[in-house]
């Protein structure tokens, strides 16, 4: 088996063309790819449909590995696998393990076999079955021949698809693909923005040999991508550590409330949290975290002025005089948090997240992030996020969790 | 000039395969040119290569309109422009008027115009330029001839090429496209699965002449697309309403919240959550919705014991006796939220995210919902969604969400 270096992606899905649903399946798979040393050079997408077929046979003449996503349900719209077996010219075999892993799933929901389910449990004679733990579909594996290349066959939802993938693809796509020394590392940043970045590390970062170098910026944060040579990453890694230290939330690929639910659970300390305009994505991060709740002890939603006064102590003079949006009302909130629940540390927000309730002083966008510890002074940082709600809702989270990151070390 | 109803989408970008960024052009383009009655037959993904000009090519045999997105820009590696004056044999030409809107956006920010900045300047001969309000790099409209389709070149950044499509390329599809009668509906489904969706309306949807039937599933809900003639989507959406009537959320692509939401306010009525295996998800979706400062007072997001005692007066008594997953808990919790909060409703969620904390009585992902109200019986409903914790919090607020949906329609 000769190694290879590129592969092309097909997706298949008419609501993906219609534009009700984004395709996240290139940006997943395009960048497990590259791990393995394999680069995606063309992806299509097409309808559920004989298109499809036209699709698989022009992406033949090009590539010595294809990966199929969608069209593996139970639905008449579900056309891949019977495709696919045309193509190759393999039987559709019937396989009791698969039924009976479908049946099993049905059973611990509860759930009604109907019969469309069971065209799942077919798959093309002589071919590799990729189980799905997360669906009923499961993913096919068709070894390459003289007229066409490997196949990989994978579900369409995006959580079915990537444990599938990692699990049961990736050891074929390693053996098919051959040795490679490229490495990668992925640092995640959070308060700086892509094109400062640049301009603190790019040149350098460029000018060593043999690195490539890439920027992801998404809401409020930017991740910077080296891949090379084991040599050439940590050289690179050196000069990102020295230059964007205390940017730098994790090199390890992981999430802004991962990072602090750890550095917690390490201290041994605990969280409460008090939201105003963040509305519970605050905690709801938090608890997205397995094992959260070690640490994770109560979050208050607070919206109305009642429930701020209620339940976290603010007083009604106080919301009168300076508003609910202000300084003092977001130390207040923290501080109320922090007793109420009896926690090391409490983090507020309280802000106005439009689209209404703007004046000329306090914009839409204005928030205000406060931080209370039990041994020291609250902390308020004020800020202003003029943009849609929900993006505005996901930036104040990030400030507010990055707020504790930096406390919890010190910097 | 003929009517076309389809077009190819061609979305240039090495970052993209490479899986740095996610591409939410189709998603977008699909959505606004369905609206103008054009449908994207095919999309493809290719790098900043000659890779564009073999894309180019082989969509010119199969659609009349050709959207290509990315490569307008100043670097070495934009070479969309190029090769598009090669390929149609028309000679690039500069636009004075282009360079000059390009160095007013420069001065405006107190930028050095550099020379690459210049090739921006320049358009194959007799194509429109669609200018770009919000970058550097126009749009170019080059007319179709025998051997071409009409193509619509617009820049990569999506906050460019968005407000550039609506203003300037619409007014050419529009005249290019012509008048069509294709009309589509999406029917946001809840509380069935996709294949039992099939058996109860999938035939007799079929069945119906030029009507065409789509499904998308996600994580607790099912849409179902009807597309086709005015006529055919009207029986087609008789026979949805008929057979699913109180499984259909919506027919206008509203969320389960935003549907909620909606009746709250439209009943004048308050809700208050009390979560803890959603951890704040279901606080967050419901203030997600706009507006829903006039319908929502409070979250608690009690995950201690400690918490449900103090906040929800859930008494230790009964969490040591029957634990806090369990019926009475869920009762409890939602009873407490609703007379804290003085609201008319409450939602409750306790449960067993996982992935540890099972038993074999209760095993990862049991949960208890509960809704309680100011005039009814608090009703809870017990529900298994052993999956990941993110899919399983997601799985719960789609349950508790439309238990109250069910409540406030009584149905």
């Amino acid at each position: 088996m000769t190694a290879f270096a590129t592969a092309e992606l097909i997706n298949t899905g008419t609501e993906l063309l219609f534009g009700s649903v984004i395709n996240t399946h290139l940006a997943f798979l395009g960048q497990q790819l590259f791990s393995l040393g394999v680069r995606i050079s063309r992806q299509t997408t097409v309808p559920d449909s004989h298109s499809i077929r036209d699709a698989i046979l022009e992406a033949a003449g090009r590539c010595p590995l294809l990966l199929v996503t969608g069209g593996l349900g139970p639905t008449t719209d579900d056309v891949t696998r019977e495709i696919v077996a045309e193509l190759t010219g393999r039987r559709l075999e019937y396989h009791e393990e698969i039924f009976q892993r479908i049946k099993a799933r049905f059973d611990r929901r509860g759930l009604q076999l109907t019969p469309p389910i069971s065209r799942q449990a077919h798959v093309p004679e002589g071919c590799e079955v990729l189980p799905n733990d997360y669906g009923t579909a499961p993913g096919i594996y068709v070894p390459g021949t003289e007229a066409l290349p490997h196949l990989i066959l994978l579900p369409g939802p995006p959580r079915e698809l990537r444990p599938m993938f990692d699990q049961y693809a990736v050891p074929i796509i390693r053996k098919l693909a051959g040795k490679n020394d490229l490495t990668a590392k992925v640092f995640r940043t959070v308060g700086l923005g892509e094109s400062y970045i640049q301009e603190m590390v790019g040149a350098d970062l460029a000018a060593i040999e043999g690195l490539e170098l890439g920027y992801c910026a998404r809401l409020g944060e930017v991740d910077v991508r080296l891949i090379g040579s084991g040599e050439s990453v940590l050289r690179g890694t050196e000069l990102m550590q020295s230059r964007l230290s205390h940017y730098i939330v994790s090199d390890e690929d992981r999430g802004l409330e991962e990072v602090v639910v750890k550095l917690l659970t390490k201290g041994q300390v605990t969280i409460a949290t008090a939201e105003s305009c963040t509305g519970g994505l605050l905690a709801n991060r938090l608890t997205n975290v397995p094992g959260a709740s070690a640490v994770f002890l109560e979050g208050n939603v607070t919206y109305s002025n009642a429930a701020k006064i209620r339940t976290l102590g603010v007083t009604a003079d106080l919301l009168n005089t300076v508003g609910a949006v202000s300084k003092e009302v977001a130390r207040a909130m923290a501080e109320g948090a922090r007793d109420r629940a009896g926690a090391n540390y409490a983090l507020s927000t309280t802000g106005i997240a439009g689209p209404d309730g703007g004046t000329p002083q306090k914009p839409v966008g204005t928030v205000f992030v406060g931080l209370a510890a039990s041994d020291t002074p609250t902390e308020v940082e004020q800020l202003l996020f003029p943009m849609d709600r929900l993006s505005f809702k996901q930036m104040v989270t990030q400030a507010a969790l990055d707020l504790l990151r930096r406390r919890l070390l010190g910097i």
